[in-house]
């Protein structure tokens, strides 16, 4: 199975594709689409969208994961990230492909990263669970990858049970 | 020129349809797009975004507005209003139509609601506006209306200065 992993943000949406079987994790692309704080907001809404669209129709994902958003105290970031995050969910249903959502308390799980878990503890944690050399430079990436290897964590739980 | 104005929710957005010539400002359509709680968010949003896009393709609007949205100190409803605002934008934007916000403040001036403009007020000074017989029975709808008497207001100030 191909997972798409989504960390919707409306200056940096990362995404990270992997492929599965059982036990299995493998890294297969990751990325980010980024928009300027220039444009219109209609404009940057649709390059989320569009430039999600087309990963997608790259590298053909069979199910999408996105971040369940923390609903922190700052209602002005909760509606920037809600516009991203309905950019990035519409690329997923345009594609077909089913959304599930995780909160960031189960992603930060299921890449063991405890405790406090820093951007960059969960970027360690990724690229040593996918085998990657190089450590990820993106957060954003490495979030979307997060996303992806949980929604694998979480199948397999389910087929355990 | 034909204005669409749209009041964004994710249980129900507003759509309103004018035509505006010079002082004149004529009623031509409204209505709103509704979906249910117990959809997925993927399905209420391509609900949302695909029930304006046909709207649109119906009436023909030239340009959209839209209602900037006023940040309240709560950020669950930010992140919802985020959601639905974003279905809206990219649903103007795949219509090809520019999208104008307008802050609360200006749409109640310009519907010429005063003191503390609450939904009913914003209804009948729409009707009144719009010389419609009937009173709006949907404040979604009386919402929409208005954000489109709005951008007609505003475009009649900016060719008079």
């Amino acid at each position: 199975m191909r997972i798409a992993g989504i960390d919707p943000g409306l200056n940096a949406t990362g995404y990270g594709i992997v492929d599965v079987d059982g036990d299995q994790c493998r890294h297969v692309a990751h990325g980010v689409v980024r928009t300027r704080s220039a444009d219109s907001l209609a404009r940057r809404l649709v390059l989320i969208r569009d430039g999600l669209r087309k990963v997608f129709s790259q590298w053909s994902p069979e199910v999408g994961a996105v971040e369940a958003s923390f609903v922190g105290s700052n209602a002005r970031s909760a509606l920037a990230l809600g516009h991203a995050r309905a950019a990035a969910i519409l690329a997923l249903a345009d594609s077909a492909l089913e959304v599930h959502e995780y909160a960031p308390t189960m992603i930060k799980t299921a890449v063991g990263s405890h405790g406090r878990g820093s951007k960059d503890e969960v970027a360690k944690m990724v690229a040593m669970q996918l085998g990657l050399a190089d450590r990820l430079s993106s957060s954003d990436a490495a979030d979307a990858l997060a996303v992806a290897i949980t929604h694998w964590a979480h199948t397999r739980l389910e087929g355990r049970i």
